[in-house]
């Protein structure tokens, strides 16, 4: 899994940062690409990686503020030109649909793939073989929600070798030790499916969280997450400004992360305020309370690897 | 008056051109830039351009396609920030009021600065003591308006040695002169205006168009102008497919600026299917029936004026 960030900047664009959106990869054979939030000209800057596309196969709007959404109509429209481009699942806020259907019938813009758009309800909003995600509502100046995408555990990988070590013959035996199951052979010894296989892989956790003051969900979002990605609009000293206009500090996001135990903090949505020669301060302040924190900028790629583990495959190449 | 092409593509962004707009800068002490439609990441390719934001005093959008109005909500919204920023006209068909109403109901945007919304009527839309701006309907897929600027004709410089050679006394004698009347002087003699100011100098006319089809009003959008610019989305041979999409082709674009007896021709909203190694053939055969004709590009800033007449100050030094 892999986290491409394509805007980090709040409310406007700049020189040096876009507005908000990012990219979450999903690793080989699946590649496919959802989005989080899609301000104006993000497909612009889709085109500046290798992102395919026609593999963004969903979209998840944390709220309908325009840094965070004008850029939608533009990408969904796009996409209709790319060869293989399936349906697209679009998750957001109350309004969505109605704002989407408005633009569209303005604009008289039509899609040549299916669009399937559901307005966020609290709990587990999306689910397939390999993933799950959450959705939890924030507090912002208007509805705004984080999502939670947690990667199933996955079997470990079967040592063929010692397996046939140990007398297991080819055949169904090896696929029932495969996944999970004790046997037994001809022979009559036991053979437990633990001796031959690798550990589970546990499935890895990525919380995205859209604008919000430090709040009671984002504990329940970001619990053990592999990485969280947290708004930091203001520097560490500007708590008051920052909740009077519904946002988190550099502390206030690196408190979230060290309370709710995630493993690395992304921030993002910096105020155009700060430049590049503001970023190891506001790093540095983070790092007070929470040592694995990193800021985001543009088109930054990272990978969401747990230690021990092989580094996925990759998509793109 | 100087035209900057913002976005010269067709449809959607492609990395050599992004999808429409254009400003036009009106010359020194007024310093305005009149922006011609709004595709989205607008605000971005101005940002790499000395205009600023703040100058922005109006907006005219030939039609509501996605391709040259979904910049405008974050356009709109972004000039906000800037200091300064006056009251914005908006000019465009009929149905721009309510799409604005739905974004920005929709994304929680409101405007620090006054926007007036004037959807379009045939004829004079626009004049204050310098300009005057003209808007026809043409023909396209969905209801699509062209421009017509026009600079109104000012007086000749006074030629004030000349006028003292003359006789003419300091006074106010000197003011009626420079504005077109002959004066008897107190010694009985008769001077006319025109024997101490230089011609009055022609205002310039530059025509914008949005995407069409030939059609009748382009000739009366386009007389005389100094500058003209249409569509060609296709090569010169693509005439059928070209209508079937209610489009131009280069030699459509070039016979329009032939029969209206404009001065140049730039074209733009290419199909994304030109590449920059392709530009030299379309000029080429635009140029078999109009020689004066050229393809914008983006970024590319073009001097409208006439010959032998000095060049407008800058306004963006």
């Amino acid at each position: 899994m892999e986290l491409t960030f394509l805007g980090t900047g709040a409310g406007r664009p700049s020189r040096q940062r876009n507005v908000t959106s990012m990219a979450l990869t999903l690793p080989p054979p699946r590649c496919s690409a959802w989005l989080f939030d899609c301000g104006e000209a993000t497909q612009h800057q889709l085109m500046r990686t290798p992102i395919k596309m026609s593999r963004i196969e969903a979209v998840f709007i944390t709220h309908l503020h325009g840094d965070h959404v004008n850029g939608l109509p533009g990408l969904l429209s796009s996409r209709s030109y790319h060869p293989g481009a399936g349906p697209l699942r679009l998750f957001g806020p109350a309004g969505i649909k109605a704002y989407l259907e408005a633009v569209f019938s303005a604009t008289y813009s039509h899609l040549d793939y299916e669009l399937i758009v559901t307005e966020l309800a609290e709990g587990v909003i999306y689910e397939d073989d390999d993933y799950s995600v959450e959705a939890y509502p924030l507090q912002h100046r208007v509805p705004c929600w984080g999502y939670r995408v947690t990667e199933k555990d996955r079997p470990g990988a079967l040592d063929a070798e010692k397996a046939r070590s140990l007398g297991v013959p080819f055949g169904p035996l090896l696929g029932q030790l495969k996944n999970g199951r004790d046997v037994r052979l001809p022979d009559g010894r036991f053979v437990r499916s633990t001796d031959v296989t690798a550990p589970d892989r546990k499935g890895r956790i990525i919380s995205i969280l859209g604008d919000t003051v430090p709040c009671g969900t984002i504990a329940r979002l970001a619990a053990d997450a592999d990485l969280l990605v947290h708004e930091a609009t203001f520097q560490g000293d500007m708590a008051e400004k920052a909740a009077a206009y519904g946002h988190s500090t550099t502390l206030q996001a690196a408190e979230a992360a060290r309370m709710a135990g995630a493993k690395r903090l992304y921030m993002t949505h910096f105020s155009s305020r700060y430049r590049e020669e503001d970023m190891d301060r506001l790093v540095a302040e983070a790092r007070t309370l929470f040592p694995e924190a990193y800021a985001g900028s543009d088109l930054l790629s990272v990978a969401v690897t747990r230690p021990g583990e092989q580094p996925d495959g990759s998509c793109w190449a």
